[in-house]
């Protein structure tokens, strides 16, 4: 009999900030599978079984889910943020898609959680208040210029952008010829946010502008949110700045 | 002293969708704010005061909550999913930027949530799985040609489409006209997700193509997912179809 294989998101890293779905589908898990810091983030059970692996094995660890699944065990992938937005959900989809047909007959459940962008927001007001968009800077899956048309289209359209991924060891200059193609389209002085771990102890999160934006600003964990043309900073004295994009535009667009 | 105003994104609706924060923040609050709908969902105790108001009046109940704060109190705003998507952070920020002094003095605190495209997507697999958009169609407060704008641009980029606020009794017609302007630059095959009250009761989940999708299918209360061309279904038998939007793109783009 084939079992189950829970696809969840823990949140930004906060505890308060996962939900209580995903506390129970990691509590039912005999074996949870991720990358090692978010399964370092869990109190595991004495009888449960963690799997880690390597960020950038992500079908074989899907694979080896639905394996342990498919045996009739409770598995877990673990997820930090979402488990859907540049997480593994797709990556286990994937893997069914393409795997044996033992695979198809898992029971799967995706559990959504707070997302990176979500928290980073949520600390400085509300920037992503109005449409907005989501782009992964890796280029480890989709092609370079297919980021650059997007980020792009994406500041044509107005819309605040989030950029996941947006550096690593791997990738050090496409941060900074992101933030060059939206300087392209967009006025300098649109408000930037980076937020790193936000929620978390070591959580740092800086306001600047597109003219003042460097790539030495992020690293891996940093989620990194550009304004539209209508965002607004408001001083608060003694208070930290609030950053929102009006629900409204006017008329003139 | 000034007290504090808690913006809390209570998630799509189930009550293991809402994260321990969430809940402490209502806990702490005297004062409540919101849409009925959202205020009916928390179970208030004695002590604490519900103040229900009308959904188009987000201004005024801004404002109130304020003023509830501003007088030392600790007062809460609940939204539905997450608090700044399309809901009532980026309504408290702009009050406190155009109104009194006192409001900026008060303690604000944006409390993340799961907002409504994550827990549709969850339940259907990943459709959000790479690059994504999240668009509102409320003409309320920007003027229709933006929306479509923001539309077309979109679906050239190639993210994956979620519809927010979809129709309304004093909108029919938005919708039908939205996927007109996707068809005319997508392929009509494109998976199209209708998701009502995800996670509750009540839930409902369709899924069609761009060519089958009607406004009829969607309420006040759907959050509709489009996917991109490369977006995939899986047949698995007696078990739902699966649904994602692969982590890869190909070199043609």
């Amino acid at each position: 009999m084939s079992g189950r294989l829970f696809v969840v998101g823990t949140g930004p890293g906060a505890p308060g900030q996962m939900t209580p779905e995903a506390r129970e589908a990691i509590s039912a898990a005999t074996h949870l599978f991720g990358y090692k810091p978010y399964l370092d983030r869990l109190d595991l059970r004495a009888d449960q079984q963690a799997v880690a692996s390597d960020n950038r094995e992500e079908l074989a660890r899907a694979g080896a889910a639905l394996d342990m699944a498919a045996e009739g065990e409770t598995a877990a992938m673990v997820s930090g943020g979402d488990a859907g937005v540049f997480a593994m959900a797709a990556a286990v989809c994937e893997a069914i898609d393409k795997g044996p047909a033992a695979w198809r007959e898992v029971e799967l459940i995706v559990v959504p959680g707070v997302t990176a962008m979500l928290a980073v927001a949520a600390r400085v007001g509300a920037p992503l208040g109005n449409d907005f968009c989501a782009i992964s800077l890796s280029d480890n899956l989709k092609p370079w210029d297919v980021i650059e048309k997007r980020l792009r289209l994406a500041a044509e359209a107005g819309f605040a952008i989030a950029l996941y991924n947006p550096i690593s060891k791997a990738r050090p200059h496409q941060l900074g010829e992101a933030f060059n193609i939206l300087r392209a389209v967009l006025p300098m002085e649109i408000p930037v946010v980076f937020g790193r771990a936000a929620g978390r102890p070591d959580e740092r999160i800086t306001m600047t502008t597109l003219d003042g934006a460097r790539p030495e600003m992020a690293d891996m964990a940093t989620c990194i949110i550009i304004g539209n043309v209508h965002t607004r900073i408001v001083e608060r004295g003694e208070r930290p700045a609030l950053l929102y994009t009006p629900r409204s535009v006017p008329a003139h667009g």
